[in-house]
């Protein structure tokens, strides 16, 4: 029930990182009274460009990190590009690092991932360890083509993600990267949809998860949430038994989002992240707490949050640069004339396909709900009609 | 449709003033990727130790104003305590002031603010201003004791306001302060409960009204929210046709607060706010745009937001400071069991009387939301049974 110092103090909670899940947490602290410090790479990083305390540092160099935990009560991140190495010797030298390096270095691994699902008997595809172009053959010959060949490390938003349909891609595969970049081969799995699940657990053992979202997925990027997912009672199910096993077993301190496939009536895990995620930016305005608010509470050990719905149907589109003549924040006072619509811009300069901001519009009708974040999104990227 | 300034940089917002609603408006921007800046008197003020960029200054002293004002877009306020004719100067320089200078003059002057309703021919109580203690006596033989006194300029939270009962008490009062205290004095009102209504107007005249809420007082001072407010229609109707009246007629740029009487069934003004209230703080988490949001959205002429409930029912309570012993910054962790209750803490340092935060808790039943959030309340203020 207490954090870490206390008495009449705000508690000061560090996040390496200050991309757009720092700056959305800022927001979140100000109730609390939780004083955030940002470890950016920039002094214009989208969170660094809000934040009242900002170091300039590296989240891979110890020394930095050091400096800036000496200032905080708590350790968080932003982002999973850390050396877990180094939050192992900060969290040797007393600081509280939350979640804890060992949950860091397994968010970071894709073999460890796979390999903690199948010791927990949750449902995967099937995967193994490439050495080289022959051993997709092998796999293949068992599971069929096409597989699914992923970088062991650093791959996000659909890199370092490859669908191999044949030998012949297998070996342009390896010649390319495979001499570099360690390797795992997955069967390919004919996904039905995709659905996402955030849990909080705080250290005290109490947790508490989302709601189901759908994520539209495009070229390995998400373009949207839709909420509540339409699946059955026992996928929902399902999904919040996965995400507690893992949250438990891995003692989870703060949030875990687990993405999660659909395909022949059966939830399959695919990827986890151990911080605030971009499948749950809809709680932001969708629930009676959002998922930087909770992931305060979990970390700071204080009890969870409400996280209900706030409207029957919730929808999340995501701007992402195209047109790069249009800049949102020109076109924010035309989006705002949109009912319960929440654009949330983050602050970055466009370049093509980088992610700018999102919409959340809160309703009562799937379809209406989604044409309108989906109008508003178009007005703020200059895509309308 | 447009900011004053354009094209890819975000609108720079300055706040006069650095108190809890300059702090609780610092949320409400960063979505909206509007920069604050504040004019702090200290560096310890409740807003200044959240935001980013705060210089230090008086918001009388016209060089501090000037500084201030040159980084800023668009000009604002926390409070009334500004120099009205220093504004002026501003706005005669160029700078965008919203509220205007006129409308901050209006609000720092209760015989200016009755004048003009007198005017409008909206319901006041009546009233005279003050020379001597004879000129009590005689409005009193008009209009009966008691009778109540005001200071003209510089009251607030009760302070500035005093029951006179007979000739000896008007006495006493010109004796203490009449030489140098402009003073009015109004019939009294059998006051059957307080309302309040905010309203936001945008300069190209769109305005947008929050629901009414009953504003429940002790010793002049604002103890709890209770929304929606348990009146007539007709009593609802009056009290926003009352602020759509006066924010018309003043041109407001911003929010005005409108403090309401309901005496023998009617609607009576009490007093003008023109910027974020405490009677709006309900808003925050009560209603589809907050009263912080929304203030940003009319300084900045942007399209004003949904102001409907997100819950059946919204009850706040402040946080006064009680038992010295007690900081509700400890106590934050075990009043955050509570379902659906959202402390909003100041960071300030605790003094008795002090307004130290608020809670506010959504729910279905009126009773049981009160009784919520009062407990709440309690738990932070270690005043629990």
């Amino acid at each position: 029930m207490t954090s870490p110092r206390q008495g009449g103090r705000r508690p000061i909670v560090g996040i390496v990182g200050a991309g757009q899940l720092a700056r959305m947490t800022l927001p979140a602290a100000i109730p609390l009274d939780v004083e955030i410090r940002l470890l950016a790479e920039r002094a214009d990083d989208s969170a660094a460009t809000m934040a009242k305390h900002v170091e300039i540092g590296s989240p891979s160099n110890l020394d930095d990190l050091r400096r800036f935990a000496a200032a905080c009560d708590i350790l968080t991140f932003d982002h999973e590009l850390v050396d877990a190495v180094a939050l192992l010797r900060l969290s040797d030298d007393g600081h509280v690092v939350r979640p804890s390096p060992d949950i860091v270095g397994l968010v970071q691994d894709k073999q460890r991932q796979r390999e903690a699902m199948a010791r927990l008997g949750l449902p995967i595809p099937a995967f193994a360890i490439l050495r080289d172009a022959e051993s997709i053959t092998e796999f293949a010959a068992q599971h069929g083509w096409p597989v699914i060949v992923k970088a062991i490390r650093g791959g996000y938003d659909g890199r370092g993600v490859w669908v191999i349909d044949d030998i012949d891609g297998a070996v342009v595969l390896f010649t390319e990267i495979g001499a570099t970049t360690p390797l795992l081969v997955e069967a390919w799995v004919p996904i039905e949809r995709e659905v996402a699940l955030i849990i909080a657990r705080r250290p005290n053992g109490e947790t508490a998860t989302f709601p189901l979202v759908e994520t539209v997925q495009n070229d390995g990027i998400c373009r949207e949430l839709r909420v509540p997912a339409e699946v059955d009672a026992t996928i929902a199910a399902e999904a919040k038994r996965i995400a507690t096993v893992i949250a438990a077993d891995i003692a989870l301190e703060g949030l875990l989002a687990v993405e999660l496939f659909i395909a022949g009536g059966k939830v399959i895990v695919n990827e986890l992240a151990a911080r605030p995620h971009n499948s749950g930016h809809f709680s932001i305005e969708g629930c009676g707490t959002s998922q930087f608010a909770q992931h305060l509470r979990a970390v700071l050990d204080w009890p969870l949050g409400d996280t209900g719905l706030m409207a029957p149907v919730v929808m999340t589109v995501n701007l992402l640069g195209g047109n790069p003549a249009v800049d949102p924040r020109d076109r924010l006072p035309l989006a705002l004339t949109l009912p319960r619509c929440y654009p949330q811009l983050y602050g970055k300069e466009h370049r093509p396909g980088r992610k700018l901001g999102h919409v959340t519009a809160l309703g009562e009708d799937r379809d209406e709900t989604l044409a309108r974040a989906r109008r508003c999104a178009a007005i703020l990227l200059g895509d309308e009609d």
